[in-house]
């Protein structure tokens, strides 16, 4: 049945859904690059591009934060945890963390540090998890809980809510501990959990977060991080420790002046509401047509619906995606901050005509 | 006399002396990257754009060569280095070497090995160094000799003859040893030793080394450099290694497409035979003027000129400029891609001016 | 009432039951300590008590095994690991496993690499889960699987048999992965399964292990330990990485004294038969005593009982142990090699005592 | 000539003069371990033996100092450093220290951090050195410098007076670093600086070095060393560190109980004055032979004489020592602090005998 709906497919989105990482730059971000090309400009951060993106991380965050810019989100995570551990700390993340999981080793390789990872159906902490590592402190047999690392939104597009956060962070500085927050997708968090710059305060500097991994590329840089450090002691040895773990890009006016565009009148915000937008009219639209199942509803920019297997192949190869759990038949739609209704529309209707 | 000359400097060039990374991007590679941001593509290389870009460093260094795209020249270094040690081997190489000095101690983070930096007045070393080693392989006490990193041109402006080269990696092979080229300005090298692609390849491929770094960003990028495997049974564990270090751009064809601009007919060449020629030509211009001294000329795009001291303040606030030896009043001058022969005329006429 | 009997406990016993590292030197070994105290003798291993007790671990484990006597156990094990990984490879190993949970760090600072843990109620992997690993293998995003560590016997008390280790090997190699076996309490083992060398072979050369851990401190020494490369290809940097992770003794004859005491007339055996004896003993004779309740029978010399929660703390206090699972009211009661009759018998009466 | 003299050599010392770890424990540390070897005593440290060896270094280094027991001195370096240094620090030290030639890259692999090494013709470092490095502090660019690890008595047998190693710490500290010292000799120190407790606080506690590698098994232990804080506030993951580092003796007792002789009524003192008064024996006895040749006299247990080249090997093979530097055929003659007058007038009769 399906094999004989293969061939009579409706045209495919002109974007896919394979991840937020597979869109360009926002063309307000190309534009920021072409005009920073002018002349020459000192290197390494001492250029009026890097005053000005880092001004206007200030205001995001507080004029006591300080940011650095870097060139990727393992980078950016890797030097964030770098300042925050002493000798023989471990880094308490879930099973789902990306620095645990995705990022080749490594956060062990930079940091010498283990990466502690606690078991989290919905890949995210909770204090008790935190209270439960307490026989583990003063032992000296076990590396000792310094950092806790929240992914938000987390890997499984889930959200930490502002109080969430502010209960972990309380519980871990209670502890002894740092809190670190990978923000690769923090602009679709952002937008989820409000959409305003007080959105981003209330799960991040309010909540007592002490250095966020700020992501640029997925929000629409074509390549720029950020680390921000709220509690600005830890940021003490950051600028040697970004040279020390190979993130201190040398013509920084070009990822200075892409932030700088991203951070202009809320762009990152509006494009991650739109992302966010365009994966639930997606979620509603598929989760009526038989076949396609949902555990939950998306809170972000992701969809892991499992499929019936026989169509999986023939789905992607009309409209490339990813698997997840192919145990499941489960697999991931993304979207990104340039994903348009046409695009979604188109691919529901491929899913509809092969499905039904 | 000097304080009375400064009121009066002529008009400054439009291009200081600071650095070779001053420079923005060729608009050539500009537009490459506005053309690329067309649509979605797959992250992590998996793009036509990296597919391009890879093709062009196999015509350069040979189809067996194997080219990996990086961000940045410290993690270029770091990522060769950790695909060519065994543990407890050690990384020879001068006492200038970039790595050594210039790089926060990143390779000693990423590597967990020693750099045993060998004395080198001209930031090059000669094969009798290597051989002066042979006392510590076999010794438990001792880290292995494994990799000798030589830097082409080197940190101090010198160049290796392709003959150099080859009797350096001759003596490392023979003594188990492995060479690494640190090519962070390869593209002023080959300008100097030829300006062919033949040229590359003799102090290269043809001269025995293993894996090079090659600069991209002094050479006209605006950020991207690549690690290039000449000896390919050492890129096996490239890719792993390569995000393991913080090394794998997510966006990945912005750096392709910066890099299939920069090696199209020969633009990376060219652009350093500029540099390079602009440097000829203000050594030239400035030997003559009473006070600039030199110890030899320029070999690719530096000059280390000492000055008379109270001269060199307010001409770098002229015209910026960093200092190279405070003890001997040596400063350094550095062209660029994009140095033209009216910012070294005009360089010229204010040293001149302040000098006479 | 268990107040009330408290002050009524009969004698303890002369040696608790805390752990096996708790009991001291065997008298074997401390008169070979004695005996090597005899002149000069070059340090760093070049001594013939080295010499004999490398003989003696080749007589064990064939004569192409090759041996190296380091101080500690959690310096075994990193030294094992560190000559057996590429860069950006991870060790897989139990959530149990000492290596990931006891020893603070040791093994991610020294080889800057991720342990990755496998969920296991016994303690113990099977092939199945290493296969379940296949989908990291060729992915630049995760650390590739490279070694597989198991202990034997194990941190749970528990066996593999020799065709569990055989099949582990099989799956490991055939997937490209080494072995390495942490036998910490290899005696205890060996002593288990047989009781002679061939049954250390059995499990180890012959089941197909790369590299082993062996241990001495835990079977009769006052400290020293071996790591055994029997694939002596991986042995070729073994020397410099023992010095590299502060494992090389300077007056090696100590150490090496040692072991000849212990690995003479299989005296390692026999004390690990003693200890297993009065575990299983103490098992017996605990077993039918109300509340004290066991999961399974001992395999070697560790017992972990769940109590009733108010006599823990005395009978702790009459004669120390350790607790395992505080929610659980569990606890470990562990014999050594010098365990005796009376002491097992002792300690019987106490808890019968309390308890009833 | 030589060659007819060798068939003729004297009895050759009943101890060789290779060096201070070919002795043997003393025979008191020895009795101290079978004294120790009694019934069961908790492991890592929870028992009496270590109790009183840690009492024994508070009376040596002050109350506020806080000693921890190792197992090396590669170890006890390696753990000192890891507790001092900052992300990005680097280690000043000489180009003769331990930790930077005979550690096997120990300390790069341990702390993920650069050495660097000073040219110091006599193995030891002087305030103008670290001046010399304020301008890499605050340089992004840079490794900082954190920690001066000074090495007392030196890797050439010369001392620091307690003026010198003041002078050091006050330098050091008033540009932010601390202070190590290595002192696997630290007991030919004292007794060449006066041979009492007083004498050693001199050097240490009163001039302000913050942690001290105590060395125990050049003085006549079989094995151990010690981690002192004498800056209390740098032990604080001092426990945690050494277990990290592999560090931690399990049955510690034995180590404790052989400081706690050697440290027992200035034992250790005692040894090395007898090591260093059998040097200057030596010295006397060989400076007016013909050919053997001194830059200066011993100032602790070493000698470095240059020897007629021919006289080398059969001397060597008579009584053995190290060579030294093979290009200017100069070795190294190193007494213990079990060498006996009668061992140093055999030696040179043997030396006078052959060279006459």
């Amino acid at each position: 049945m399906i094999a004989s709906r293969i061939a009579s497919m409706p045209p495919s989105p002109e974007r896919a859904f394979a991840s937020d990482n597979a869109a360009g730059g926002h063309p307000a971000v190309i534009d920021a690059i072409v005009a920073a090309n002018e002349g020459h400009a000192l290197a390494y951060g001492s250029d009026r591009w890097t005053d000005d993106a880092l001004g206007r991380f200030r205001d995001l965050f507080g004029p006591s934060s300080e940011a650095f810019l870097v060139w990727n989100g393992t980078g950016a995570n890797v030097m964030a945890l770098a300042t925050m551990l002493h000798p023989a700390d471990c880094v308490v993340c879930t099973d789902w963390a990306h620095i645990a999981v995705d990022e080749a080793g490594a956060p062990e390789r930079a940091l010498g540090a283990k990466l502690l990872t606690l078991p989290s159906p919905a890949a995210k902490l909770v204090p008790e998890q935190l209270e439960g590592l307490a026989h583990l402190q003063g032992v000296q047999h076990h590396a000792q809980p310094g950092v806790v690392s929240i992914t938000q939104s987390t890997e499984l597009g889930t959200l930490y809510t502002a109080d969430e956060v502010a209960a972990l962070c309380e519980t871990a500085h209670r502890m002894g501990m740092l809190v670190h927050l990978d923000g690769a997708r923090i602009a679709n968090a952002t937008a989820a959990l409000g959409g305003t710059v007080q959105a981003l305060r209330s799960f991040t500097v309010d909540a007592g977060v002490d250095v966020v991994s700020f992501g640029g590329t997925k929000a629409g840089l074509i390549g720029g991080e950020a680390v921000v450090y709220l509690n600005p002691a830890l940021a003490q040895r950051a600028k040697y420790v970004r040279k020390m773990v190979n993130q201190l890009p040398s013509k920084m006016r070009f990822v200075a002046a892409q932030f700088s565009a991203l951070l202009d009148d809320d762009l990152w915000i509006r494009g991650a509401q739109q992302a966010n937008e365009m994966a639930a009219r997606l979620y509603e639209a598929t989760r009526v047509i038989p076949g396609v199942q949902y555990d939950h509803a998306p809170q972000v920019n992701s969809l892991f619906p499992t499929l019936p297997p026989e169509a999986i192949a023939p789905l992607c190869d009309w409209c490339f995606f990813w698997d997840w759990d192919v145990s499941r038949h489960q697999v991931r739609w993304m979207t990104a901050w340039d994903t348009t209704q046409d695009d979604v529309d188109r691919f529901v209707a491929g899913v509809r005509h092969l499905l039904s």
